[in-house]
């Protein structure tokens, strides 16, 4: 028996969802790694990449066999091309993850550096947006997606507060210029997290209400 | 009369050069900012970026259009989904550009670091990078798209040199911590566009070729 489109988005849906939720726990590993100095978390973010890499070229792979198959029009369309930036983004916020665990890895080599709270707290909040961008583009969920990029204001006042903290600690123990480099690194890399978020969530709106909500872009033919 | 494929095939590849050549552009002119305090350049920057957020816009509607229209099998297929991924890189690389601007201005406000040679070497590197690998796209050709990919390790080297100088810049004037970080992030910036611009260059190879050269893995069916 022949496979419906049905079947082959489903399993699109199946496969995104299951990067998304791999990609959380690379980010709450991650930061397990940096803040309790739990070592076990960073063997397991790098086996989730290694999931998330196979995923990545499952779900190409997919989305393009779908068009040639189905040759999908209007909304299904946009929601296939829509689904091969989303897993490139999944990936690269993946990717980030591990950045991250790099320096986790390097930062257990040096005594616990305490004054940086409010960087699992970024996390929490980019691992979030990760979540309900990823849900509301599966679903096709305008609202949930604006919701998303409301919140990442937060992750930039997050990067602020710890700039201001790691600068401070740049000028009082020079010494520690490394450890401080390191964690205005991770901000950088949690805020890049939820700029791929926001990637996701734009392209949920595309999809739902054909709308291009980029650059402040009207609407797309 | 009814435009054929090769026109919009034609038309997609004219508006993909004009992004490279806008986002080259402004690389140049943010590192003009950088380091020979060229305030002129800054305006500069600005307006390729409204070009190429206008650009970004048109080449997902273009590539939309052109599934819609032709249902292109094969190896069309494929350079139009490649397309909508190095239409997102070639905007993501350009952002970068204006990050780096957005620094340059920050640092016009104080006396010259004069000690960051490796930063324009860098954005030279970079700069070659994604010409080379929108050129390696559009032209469908995976050995030059190899080329760029040989090159990361130039801009790998730059990045340990510029941090190695940083981090002596902090210990030795703590005071200029700022300034310092912010170098490490101009470098930072600089690496991630070449990032971008081995995605496009790992695009090109799979359109040419089928095979998808992420992660390691083979044939792509």
């Amino acid at each position: 028996m022949e496979r419906h489109l049905d079947e082959f988005l489903s399993e699109l849906r199946n496969k995104l969802l299951e990067m998304s939720s791999c990609a959380e726990s690379m980010i709450s590993r991650a930061i397990a790694a940096l803040v309790e100095r739990d070592t076990s978390a960073v063997p397991q973010v790098y086996e989730y990449e290694e999931r998330v890499n196979r995923l990545q070229i499952e779900v190409d792979e997919l989305c393009l066999r779908i068009i040639a198959l189905f040759q999908p029009a209007a909304s299904d369309l946009r929601y296939i091309i829509g689904a091969v930036k989303t897993n490139t983004d999944l990936e690269r916020l993946a990717d980030l993850a591990v950045n991250i665990c790099h320096k986790a890895e390097r930062l257990l080599q040096e005594p616990p550096a305490g004054e940086f709270q409010v960087v699992p707290r970024m996390a929490e909040i980019a691992s979030q947006m990760v979540k309900e961008s990823l849900r509301a583009y599966v679903d096709r969920a305008p609202e949930s997606a604006r919701a998303v990029l409301a919140r990442d204001k937060a992750l930039d006042d997050g990067k602020a507060e710890v700039t201001a903290n790691v600068l401070r600690l740049m000028e009082r123990d020079p010494q520690h210029a490394r450890r401080a480099l390191d964690i205005a690194l991770v901000s950088r890399n949690l805020e890049r997290i939820g700029d791929h978020a926001k990637n996701i969530a734009e392209n949920a709106i595309f999809v739902a209400e054909g709308k291009d909500v980029r650059h402040g872009a009207g609407r797309l033919g």
